[in-house]
């Protein structure tokens, strides 16, 4: 299993998307968020999509040298067109006239339309939260991978929503997280390994519970959060997700019509704009220490907050290396040569 | 067990707020919000507070004749300190500003302070529906009943959170859930009746995974949506509304202090202010239809929408009454007799 540095990896993954037409910085830009994304410990959105992304990019699903543009805008609201740049130029955009717009008027959305894949969402609350502001994303997706609540057949994406607040003296709250009851990628671990999953993460095609990842990619479907039991929570999410970031955007849903890209809505709050500043931000740091303080369940270390298990992956990942399966690895290699980069 | 119409309970929830120095208007406003509640199908948000909202105003956590007002403003944003009015006409007045600030600008946000119990949440995000905008909520509460992901002790409030999305031709879409794994008064239901309850909602004292309600009781916790599996996804819903609700606002943080009422965020937003208003309505159709077609599970008749089990309650109650137990009956009786009042 290689094991290869953030900064190596950073700059292989540059001089990729360079290769595919993107500028410097925008195939930098890139590159660094995927390898975030690994930092974290979120492999799902790692540079295990360097393979993917140069595969969209030869298919013009990805126009890496697309500018995105405003094509809407208000005091309070920024609508951006993609253009089918990559995905993360987008939502950095989107983000920036959010970001922009609370700090002017209190609060700021930035919607997408033809945003290719932005990646791990947390990246935009986050930056939100690097401005003093507390940031929201809902965002919706690609394929149909989850059923309706005490439905058979998937319409839903897996739909993830992001809030970040800023901690003083610490890195932000962080929540990040899809609205199915896992990720696909949990599952595909679990079938490569040849393991059973545990009941009410999937049905098989015929609706029923199945411990067999198998049955998902046998045309079963993913559970929304809250499973077979409460599984109407999670379908509202991802409701909540389809109407605020496919619809209100006009980027559209996958239930209606395929789609090609993540259609983002992101929100970004300025506390200061509500109630003082410094009160808001003293009540944010008494709760996280609170919820730290929390007497743990057996069998655990400690209560973590949101964002901190993100932070000790980083820690270890800087220090230790980003470990890649063989597969993974491979993609990428393969995928560079393709273009002409060597690994 | 009483079975009674909705006129009949509306009529007597407003002669009993109004006997604890309610206005006619107000006490007619609180007794319907409540007795939508029952129709909704909601009944631990229903009548059953008549009592208790006695008991409040008695002891002035509850003051029925305060009146709300906006203590900040700007064009997208007002903060309503409730003064202790009964909270649904704190939250009324929040999600109207909202409203009105959304119809000029697009996006508007309402937050309380000093707002008593709202009652169900869903009622206040209808009302954005009701002028064709997207009506969000984010509520944080009274005590400490959920724990952390992790721990085993209680630090969260059940904290729900709605959305409601304009239909047209039809209801909308109505998404209201609280963001434990299931409410308390599900656990009362079981306890009252000596049942036991499926593993995954609540946890003893020691933190181990109980299938008694009496454990939550006792010292034990609930979960946070998501459970012992994906709780941590719950716990994130929960920290959003803690934030937003409670933090953002200032109306405080059951961790950090005991709340006497509910800190509330409420968002509207014109979906004409992001593009064009038909376009927007026509996915939005398009996409109920697609749900309510997906095949079903075996077992399940049809595929709902979030709001359709809400309308075939309020269809069945209109018609048959509202039934109510005897202990929640004697209870109203006794709360009405005690201010003058005959039920």
């Amino acid at each position: 299993m290689p094991r290869k540095s953030a900064a190596y990896l950073t700059d292989l993954g540059a001089r990729v998307f360079a290769a595919v037409d993107a500028t410097p910085a925008v195939a930098l830009r890139v590159s660094r968020g995927l390898v975030r994304a690994n930092l974290y410990g979120i492999d799902s959105h790692g540079v295990v999509r360097i393979a993917d992304y140069v595969m969209m990019a030869k298919r013009g699903i990805i126009v890496p040298a697309a500018a995105p543009a405003v094509v809407k805008e208000s005091p309070v609201i920024a609508v951006v067109d993609g253009n089918w740049a990559f995905g993360q130029i987008t939502a950095d955009r989107a983000m920036a006239a959010a970001i922009q717009k609370a700090s002017s008027i209190g609060v700021g959305i930035g919607s997408t339309v033809r945003a290719a894949h932005v990646g791990a969402i947390g990246e935009y609350t986050e930056q939100a939260a690097g401005q003093g502001l507390v940031g929201l994303a809902f965002v919706n997706g690609i394929g149909k991978f989850v059923a309706p609540f005490g439905g058979r057949a998937r319409q839903l994406s897996t739909n993830p929503i992001s809030l970040a607040v800023p901690v003083p003296g610490g890195r932000p709250v962080l929540v990040d997280f899809a609205s199915s009851v896992v990720a696909e990628g949990k599952l595909r671990v679990a079938r490569n390994k040849g393991a059973k999953i545990p009941a009410g993460l999937v049905i098989d095609q015929g609706g029923e519970s199945a411990d067999d990842p198998n049955a998902f990619y046998a045309g079963g479907a993913l559970l929304p959060l809250g499973g077979l039991m409460a599984g109407h929570k999670g379908y509202g999410l991802s409701i909540m997700c389809e109407v605020l970031a496919g619809m209100l955007s006009g980027s559209g849903v996958a239930a209606l019509e395929p789609q090609k890209g993540n259609g983002c809505c992101f929100v970004a709050l300025d506390p200061g704009a509500f109630r003082p500043r410094e009160a808001f931000l003293d009540d944010v740091r008494r709760f996280v220490e609170t919820l730290r303080a929390t007497p743990p369940m057996p069998g655990v270390a400690q209560v973590l907050v949101p964002g901190d298990p993100e932070a000790r992956a980083e820690q270890e990942r800087l220090r230790d290396g980003i470990a890649l399966d063989d597969v993974t690895w491979h993609g990428i290699v393969d995928a560079a040569k393709s273009v002409g980069v060597e690994a």
